[in-house]
């Protein structure tokens, strides 16, 4: 009710500040008997970290996890999971400028007037680092969902900056600090080091996606799969725009265009990204999301302080020119943590059964 | 917790199919001691209703809403607030066929995999239609907050099919059948004729803003502002994507332009679109919304039948050919839905102040 | 959250007021494809309805329901299930005088206080009238759970005012006004009609008990099975205590003769009311609950009007001398509301799978 | 949803076991700028703590409580408060027996048929241990109580298995190991060595009270505020029983003595226990519950084993021989829970303003 819990049967409840003790969440309605350890957490939490490289943040996070309950011989127990992440590389200096003035594009101001007081420190609650906790339980929820119905999910960048990206292959993600889906990455390197140098920042553009998703997840009118999709990936920091499917190009599409056949072999298109009157047709889910460029940055910009007088900002201290890069693991995890929750959802009104009727084949984009 | 409930403090509960007896919903929460009558609500519903012009569906429905619980003596009394509005306009006997075919693009589909069971009649719940009683709660949300803060919502067309729209001024949505903030029509009028002839449908994009918002509405984490928005609009029948503030084109936009300066005079733009880190920064709330093509039309589909083999579907009986047009009521509504939400959760958590620091004067865009 | 939806995946939302034009509710979550029509909900509200007796108010209400929503050809649909009860026997005059004084034990002053505004008649939303929609829901409940699990609900009244009342068998509830599981109840007879001769009101106790609950049904911490009871019981109109098994006799037993031993043919015992650690055991749920004496009564009382002067007040009208006498139908439709909540909730959890261990045969009281 | 976090808007998510690394709680919704430190939370954690006196379970824990996030510089900041015990004193040999039959009274049978597996260190999750994060949370709650509307919560034993305890002062209560209202404990300190000598357990009935409550807290028809407290006190651990005010005594009241009458100075009774109509009266809230005694004991019992073979149960280990005496302040903070939860409830809808129309002072008991 107070914004930091997410889902309802897969409830996940953050807690933490960038530069406090620690961050974490606790996971409550994981379904009971599932194997789990921190082996299946740690890769996720490793693909989002920061200071992998010079492109992005330089602070130095292990982001180790430690399950501190709802575990239990190394299986889930179906109660409460509590994971911790420790902070370890706070330099809270770094921020004592940032408390008096306002930056643009940032959530100083708001908070401010919001709660009459704010932590500062590395923007204390606003902080993308509380992604982190997000990103563990995204790890348990893709878990149970590959075990249970093979569901498989994946992002990559399309966009940095003005370079749009092609997309060649999902092999080519892993072994780029893009996330990128294709081989040479050159032209990234280039643009993200020049940028850099000018102490400016820029905004990116991210798809996620699912297969092997299950036929009915969702509900009619309100927490609709796709909506509960578009408040989770507008959740994340800095985005700005979320899109399913054909997304804002079927403004432009007729009807008879749009709308994707289903065959006996599948459907022939992916318009729809997935869903249909909000339930999910058992096509991929395919979402887009925007993110806007770094409020934090080198170049100096015009403001007010906090007794409400001009200023000039310029803000030091460590940050990601482009928080778009690290945002492929986090809006991975939460596509699966809505997925997970309207699976769980859809078992309580529908009993296990999953898609009473002849399912159509799935199309792939 | 099944999907017909929107909101938590303000929490309208939806009811009713396309074809059934009636359709309505239930407000709890809404606070005591306000002013009401169905005279409130009756203006936001006949913009939304069908049989208006002949751009949209011929079904002839009154919407008349009547007021079952909730006020006593022309005042709110602080408990659930029942609005019904009866069907007069059935014709089921148009929908036979459907009930056999799944149209694509349609909710058919969906809904037959995720209950075993559907009603044909008019799209059932998935029709539009049900977007009626949230358009009569928005109207009691609007005037709550009208009165309150002063808050003003608004909405307009940016584009039908491929003709984009100009803005010219808010003074001329309400004197054309398109919601379009121009005082020149014609262009669209040429362009849904030969739609309509054509028996194909096409998409829509809708402009929604609110005016003298609370500084501090939104949380930090999930049940941002901008996320409950998404959530909102991505709800709406038929819409694909949503932007807040300067969305996609924030992408290609550096942090030294994108950040919005304030200033002892206001903000100097809006990128944002209201909200910084989830929260309300008094800025316009400003949210751009894709809607798709309507799935029901005239041109014949390939599809498959419900035993899922091959078959051709033509979708007769009455339908919009641009379902967006009747959507910017309905936009409104859900923005001053979760407004009001958000203003009660503020004011459970920090009292009845609003803005406890100095507030920067809104900019306008 | 405003405290007028009941339940969260079988959710019930109350509207209306006891003067009001109608009453009713909407049922968010049944499970679809079961058949439902108004005959399987009316012999419930029958049950509690007015005017049955000369000793319960003379109120003549037929309290018809209507579908509004949510079934299609005979069956659910999986989508809302509006019940609509009009009223029909209000007379608004009667109450005229206590819009200005408090009765003592009743509602009047703390709504006055809450909202600043109160509808006084007939208690508005305060008046025990507003359980006719509860009884109408649980009777889709105790449908469900019927089918589904063979789970069979039944209350009785244990005492009157001072007269307890011994158990000789269920077969004797339904024929005696008094819900008494007794063959005779002349004593009850004349106890209520001298009561009504003197103006006063009395005091009741009631049982109510489910059997074939499955087990597992429950929370460990919080929403426990017997917190939820003692919620939905405590929330009945008037009740001032709730007892699970042996309720308050626990605090004298000792350890070694409370624990109900399990054995291969079943449970020796039920101390534990059905529910061990918050989860069902499969033994019979027991629920014993007080309920005070009815608050509008003829005997004139000391009090204050609304202006907080000293005044005597008398209520005339049609009043219940015993409201736990109807009360019966009432705990057991929010017993089954419960029930069924918890059974889907569990089914989300842990799937269709009931009781995955051997379970001991349910031992009867 | 899954039953781990208790209330809404000031919602406290409990996690951990008792023989895992660490108990704690995350709260969500705690107003901004209160002044807060351990040192506020520790003098309720030290009464409710094991080991102080013979009378108690025999583990050591100190029950230091780590504040992990949510407050800065000394001052809540509005985001969650991460609340950390570590668990020091786990000896799970002493359980190993336990894994393979079920205690008669215990949740062993429950918990092992609604998950499959359970975690038996300790009764794990079922442990009465876990009400210390709430009892550290409920420190929280008072403490914004006290400031906002000087509200105080108090309770007290009143009967220990067969021995009644008259109530003298709240004076005594700190000052014996039984939280007896008494100045003399003799006869209790001779019946609980009987009883631990005996190998077997006893029942207790707490008294929980809440003074300067504010008028109109509360909803009408459900989240009544008597019915939370019902739900907050039958989810204590062991818990059979709650009464509001005059309990199950008012069965056999008439309506004539039973209703409290207001007057100018008070009102001149208190029967209701603080609510009328589910909503907040002004008076003390008074409330009784009923714990049974400990199903872990030295006594042997009939029983049956996981593979429902008949078996014997013996419970070594260290148990509580009469689990009520550490529930008195487990009950205050569970009372204080819901009264924040309803004062932030109320806030939301009504404004910060509390009890619009003249208050009748609150009579005392």
């Amino acid at each position: 009710m107070s914004g930091n819990t997410f889902g309802t049967l897969f409830a996940v409840t953050n807690f933490g500040e960038s530069h406090g003790p620690a961050i974490g969440c606790v996971i409550d309605g994981c379904p009971p008997g599932m194997p789990l350890s921190e082996a299946d957490i740690q890769p996720d939490l490793d693909r989002r970290r920061p200071g992998t490289s010079r492109y992005v943040t330089q602070r130095q996070e292990e982001d180790k996890v430690e399950i501190l309950s709802g575990v239990f011989e190394g299986h889930t127990t179906g109660t409460p999971i509590c994971l911790l992440i420790r902070n370890t590389d706070q330099r809270s200096k770094d921020y004592s400028d940032i408390a008096k003035t306002f930056r643009p594009g940032h959530a100083d101001y708001t908070y401010l007037q919001k709660y009459g007081l704010r932590d500062p420190r590395g923007g204390g609650r606003a902080s993308a680092r509380l992604t982190a906790p997000m990103v563990a339980a995204g790890a348990v929820a893709k878990k149970w969902l590959a075990q249970k119905y093979g569901t498989v999910f994946r992002g990559c960048m399309q966009q940095i900056g003005d370079v749009a990206i092609g997309f060649e292959s999902w092999e080519h993600v892993p072994h780029n600090p893009f996330f990128a889906p294709v081989a040479d990455v050159s032209q990234l390197e280039t643009y993200m080091d020049a940028l850099r140098k000018s102490g400016d920042s820029c905004g990116a553009r991210i798809r996620v996606m699912a297969s092997s998703v299950p036929v009915g997840l969702g509900a009619p009118l309100f927490d609709k799969l796709d909506a509960d999709i578009a408040y989770a990936m507008m959740g994340i920091n800095a985005v700005k725009g979320v899109e399913i499917g054909a997304g804002f190009a079927s403004v432009a599409q007729r009807g008879s265009t749009h709308g994707d056949s289903p065959t006996p072999e599948g459907f022939r298109t992916n318009n729809a990204g997935g869903v249909l009157g909000g339930i999910s047709s058992g096509q991929d889910l395919e979402v887009s999301i925007a993110i806007k460029p770094t409020s934090s940055i080198l170049t100096p910009r015009e403001t007010i302080d906090i007794t409400g007088q001009p200023a000039e900002v310029v803000t030091k201290g460590r940050h990601d020119p482009c928080v778009g890069i690290r945002a492929t693991p986090i809006a991975e995890a939460m596509l699966a943590l809505v997925v997970i929750d309207h699976a769980l959802r859809h078992r309580a009104q529908n009993g296990d059964v999953v898609a009473p009727v002849a399912v159509v084949p799935a199309a792939r984009l």
